[in-house]
């Protein structure tokens, strides 16, 4: 069991969970964000503080032995909201984390969009090029080569979590592939503070769905086992709403929608 | 779901199976053969058509927006036999699909026999290198490529399944690895129609047989999930006949007694 | 069915755990150690034998078309101990097969220590490096060698079982990943002696553990599908201990305590 | 020294130069074509035949040990062309050289259509996908898949070169990567005659070219060294025409030109 | 040839290199830093310009089709410089490709220190995992990705060249395999901008040293020969200085002393 | 430069010509055999050892910094002859170095009959499996195992150099394949001794043959580049002997003639 946990990002969707069902890893929890996060749980901390600030991050991970980052611009953005949030943010998590003699390990929340132009003909694993669907993309590939820098060379582990699609249950086709349940993002995160090496392996954020795209074979070693499929959505979504046709970035790339440009207006 | 359906062979044994129960897949069912195909079901139409005439096959293709061509020599035979079925018919059947404005997708009845050669201790995965074991395995060859030139130059996407053994029930020791039950198979061409993106892919059509030698991770993108298991009938094929020596073909090679000569007794 | 199968090392404890259960793969079970073997149960028949003697252990082979190998040194030991036992003994035992005209199919009771300085992070096939532990490992490894040139010279085939823990439950953490159940270890040796074609195959000792770290796609024409889990047991384990801390070998190191140095203490 | 040698294909461009270069292989060399051979030369007999005309190539192979099977289509044409010399005429002397007791030894010109819509920023072995670029490309796929099936089943060996451009210097920028100097492709020959043992490798024709695509190495056995580079010519290609551009299938795809469409105009 | 080229670091080591020896390659060439650049050459335009200046670079980059980025931080430094010059500069550098209606090829200055943590006894190629060894190694992963995702989404071509130690000559062991001749340095420039299609790829900038650690086999396609080799300064580097010890970074690990923490000192 | 080399089998052929030419390389060189060895040269000491004397190892290795391991049996014997030469004596040797104060570094004269059985027509690379092609190649995958086995777990640092043909000339075909000049074995010493770090490579013994069968691309990092090529040989080689044909081990197996069986006659 950990002394202390944080858990960045946690008035967002997925540090919102973190918060609501990781509290047994730790004998407090610390959660935190730039914004609200109500009353304060039985065994939890609040504090308030924004991953821009160098020498508040430092403050907030004192004294934590494992870190769930959450925090962050969670989709494709201006450069600057991304560069801010997911750059600078990164490094200043990282640079506190080297700092605190309680070692903590970390869990990045990386993303699928970090191998987003891959297309959905094609299977991956953690050894497969990076090709980034945009900035938020170039951002998640950056976030663990850093990662993978303070393990090499200051020995901080790190699980990166390529999330796929995490919501409680499949909206669209190309989630088929790429959900993840909250159950079993929560098992991961689970095993990832249980296992003794964790070492700093990049890991397919992927229920058991019977059309995933990713191979997760070499991080087998944690034991992880996606309890759910989406393919149990599959009519359901049929009956709602039509395919996307075959020239629709949802239906050809692994990035889906990321892969159009959003942000490139001008 | 597709407007026409163009199902070849379909008084063989796989056409047969398809035509009665892939008839939701479509508005009209179009079957067709060289010989008789009794009478016309509700959403059927019936074609007779010899596939080396190249006039008929246009005419055959037209209208239709998906094609399950499991016409052709099914067996080994003399050179000219295979070649006239299955090397002639193939590039009719696909002169006719880049004509027709329907852009049909098509799924192929390839063979284990194009990799037959591979002793059954090796396990295989689509970018195993072929090894035919006969002049049917060689057609098999040629169609997989024609297919993959189709789809190259004018984007005609093909399914090329390299059916195991498609019968009711596993008949010798080898259908424990290579058995395709036929609920597996149709299961597996309505995955096919049904992903917006298909592709070009080499397909291995066995079940989950727990002495399977071919390795499908790379077409995981369909979805399909083969449910049937040859191993249940383990036993009673165990009780019904003697396993095969160790130097038959049939215990050996991945294409049994395809690789023993048949044809080129001379 | 086998005309007359030997067990070596039939005292110890896979030895023991073979005679129990494996009575009905041949007309006559031949059991053999240096210890005592007790009475000879109906099928079988008991015969001393150290396998250090070439003389005695050719009679031993004679008339036996099936071995199962558990005999030898089972752990760390003394050079000449592990000498005796897994290298001279081997050798004695393949000369023996070799001029035996029943040509006798061999189990071989290899072991995990012929990889274990692997990191459990990293997932292993057959074709992955050996990197033995100790002495025990070396053996391991000579022995396969052994095997292998038997296999390609004089045509005898062998499964080496490179064997995990097969003790009844997993007993602390690392045997979460490294576990074989005993009924899996029968029902391999059982699929080993059924199969007409056997090869030379190296094949991963372990049950379907989520946390496994060995992968045995290669050898799936064996049919063989382990049926337990560690995972079953892993809160037990952890009620009952702590975890190893990241430094110890047991959490590092796929070898475990055989990692570290035992043996060689001047 | 081969007793017999037959050149098919001995009036076209590659079979004159093995007419004019192979002389010293054997103790006769069988020069045959369609069309006219002149004269024959010292140790040569000259034999008029159709590959289409089974009989006649039986006929023809009788006697031979040695083949450099130059005859048949050499580009795209219609499909009917195609067949007739690289379907049925493959087919006429494979059924030849397995019932000739000389158990002749096969060079198969093969080409680089075969691979040819593979992009020029991938470079290939032999062990990469086919991705023929029309009819003549399959063609060749054909042709090596039946020379693999003739090897598994009768024990014939062959040589199939994918042959990038045997022309006397390279005429354009494709050709910097493709060229195989006539002097790479006899010594290329010869070494295949030398060996006592071929099997039946995939060979890619080119000279030592500096901006080569084809990775030879899995055929180093052979020790052919290509001696020359087609880098040599590169200024006074550059001087003579321009490159082409970055959408024109010369500059993007390994088969050039063939990739666009040239046969299918209707 | 191209209309005008960008080089930007103009007045860097390895800018000034280019300034001097690439003046052939464009109608115009634009030298371009921070910095004083003295007189302009006479086919040079000169622009001051700081990379972090999101319109200037806008402004510098109008009107080329060829950019060699040789700005910006060029070893290990604080976080802020690092970030300001390789992180945002890359951004405002492709953006400004993005809008250019002249499409920029664009020559990334990469470096091995994107690999750094590599033992120096591993051999790397293109698809080897990135193991960046500081900050400065974690922006050239980011530009790196940067760059494929311009590729991918904008078709924007970039060679990213992860140099080794470009310097006149090797003035310590480890450039025994990483050296990069300024010869070899220009001829690779000359040939990324020769090439009619480029794509994306990744080239690791070290000429033909004896003692190489890198593999260039999947960038063949260039056409590019590194002439030079380090291996004739060996004798000279011995007589001058010791060989480091088997502990010291500059003899371990591929990035040498960029893998010692040098920034991070508190 | 080291302080003092042993050379073991400083009587053998290999070991002679080490002796002979390898005296530049430490301050004193001690050479070692069972049989005389004649007058101590300028720099040399001279001991009388039967590696099979473990006490004798002991004193033997004392004091050195580098070892020469030539000793043992160089070709097949009966299995007692290769395990006290090539077992035993191995482990001795390794005990010894284990307890040295003076860490020394190992050359392992290990053999390609290590992996012998493999077909000619096959590329092979240090991860290529071993397929011993008898006893003695038996003792060389041991000797392998143990050298991994003593760096692993204690650090010692061993080249294990899979000797092809190191005679003056290539005396048969075969040995245009596996031909390893005395002067490019010295050389690849040469360069195991000056490398700070030298890990635990496995190495293949051959010069640059064009016919060679074998890849030492992932020891590059050493810098050796074997001058000679056995082709210089071949039409020698013609002129004098036969070529062996297709059947004959020598033609169709790595290991040539060793495939053969010599040894288990009875």
């Amino acid at each position: 069991m950990l002394e202390r946990l944080l858990i960045t990002g946690a008035n967002g969707a997925l540090g919102s969970l973190c918060r609501a069902r990781l509290g047994h890893l730790a004998r407090v929890i610390r959660v935190s964000a730039r914004g609200d996060l109500g009353e304060a749980g039985p065994n939890e901390e609040i504090i308030r503080c924004d991953l821009g600030d160098k020498a508040a991050v430092q403050a907030l991970v004192e004294g934590c032995d494992g870190i769930v980052h959450m925090g962050g611009q969670p989709v494709e953005a201006t450069w600057e909201i991304v560069r801010n949030a997911n750059i600078d943010g990164m490094v200043n998590l990282y640079e506190a984390a080297r700092k605190a003699p309680t070692r903590p390990r970390i869990v990045f929340a990386s993303s699928n969009h970090a191998i987003g132009f891959h297309p959905q003909t094609e299977r991956l694993d953690a050894k497969s090029s990076t090709r980034p669907d945009g900035y938020y993309g170039v951002s998640k590939v950056f976030g663990e080569a850093l990662a993978r820098m303070y393990f090499d060379k200051f020995g901080i582990e790190t699980a990166s979590i390529r999330i796929g699609s995490c919501v409680p249950e499949p909206v669209d086709h190309r989630m088929l592939s790429t959900w993840l349940s909250p159950d079993d993002l929560i098992s991961l995160i689970e095993r990832i503070f249980a296992i003794p090496v964790l070492g700093c392996p990049i890991i397919y954020g992927a229920s058991n769905n019977d059309a995933g795209w990713w191979d997760n074979r070499e991080v087998a070693y944690l034991g992880w086992q996606p309890k759910d499929n989406a393919e149990a959505y599959r009519a359901k979504l049929d009956a709602a709403q039509p395919r996307p046709g075959p020239e629709d970035p949802r239906a050809r790339l692994q990035g889906g929608l990321f892969c159009a440009d959003g942000i490139h207006e001008d």
